[in-house]
């Protein structure tokens, strides 16, 4: 199992930070670089101001049989050599949403919020790769780190998909929410 | 938050081991008592042969609106002074059952093994707990450790409880099960 991943922002890394934003929530201090690699590989932060964040990758927590088979069908690896552009947009969702049952959970997500429909139409341009956090320990930072990868010309292309999911009654839930634009050295 | 915790096995702790039977996978090393304490509280294994699992406290995963209001009537806190039994199951499913999508998985566990409606027939009488672990690291040796206490009056039912559960349709993909009773000195 390579499951568990580390995110290093510092002053190294192969994505180069072009933009930070926090949408809200406490900000993360502001860093030049970003590492990603598998945990256990020695990977810290880099030189302060620095972070680390972790996150697993995990099964399904919402998605259909017919979903999955629709996103099978459409979804691309990450690490392509066009996708020049990433996107880091660690996550964090507020009490109310997790004290919600199961069905509730869904039918905000994609009956009344369309995360996974939206998610949808922007494949195979936009690959993403979902990491938990949330069940690492007791005190990390963040619910989710999302991860987006995306060739220069989808960069339009990404603002909307973005933009459509924080426009989402999903979205009222989110109470931490910071976006870091990358571009690849 | 104090969502996660340590199960050491060893020579001391407040639970008494009166049995222990491996009924799928790898056998853990036998033990004559067990202590469940918060994580960080320094809990480390007992004398040798010992072990520590850990775990910890979320959302539910699978339950409906309606199944959370009947469980929320029903049920009772763990530590009740007659509630002098309890039993230790860590589990672990297969890589069949984490590839299914979340429909598939809710339809096996609920609409075809009953696993909610067996729990809350034997409420307030069992109360339990679900420690997960499969998210915490990707090294875990269970997926999840699950819990229950009940007064001695109660252990026929307790049996019955399990039993129902393990003849159950989602037990297909269980491939470790270890049960461990045990009682409060």
């Amino acid at each position: 199992m390579d499951r568990l991943f580390s995110f290093a922002g510092g002053s190294a890394g192969t994505w180069h930070v072009t933009s930070a934003r926090t949408l809200a929530g406490e900000s993360l201090p502001p860093v030049a670089a970003l590492a990603v690699s598998p945990a256990g590989t020695g990977a810290t932060a880099g030189a302060a101001p620095g972070w680390l964040l972790r996150g697993i990758t995990s099964h399904e927590r919402y998605t259909s049989g017919d979903e999955k088979a629709r996103l099978t069908a459409s979804q691309q690896g990450l690490g392509r050599a066009a996708s020049t552009c990433a996107a880091l947009i660690p996550l964090r969702k507020n009490a109310a949403w997790w004290a919600l049952p199961q069905d509730a959970r869904r039918e905000i997500l994609e009956d009344r919020s369309d995360h996974i429909r939206i998610g949808l139409r922007y494949l195979p341009a936009i690959a993403r790769r979902l990491y938990h956090c949330r069940d690492l320990s007791e005190s990390e930072p963040f619910d989710f780190l999302t991860w987006f990868e995306y060739a220069p010309v989808d960069r339009d292309r990404f603002d909307e998909l973005v933009a459509a999911l924080r426009a989402s009654e999903e979205w009222r839930y989110v109470d931490r929410d910071i976006e870091i634009r990358l571009e690849r050295r």
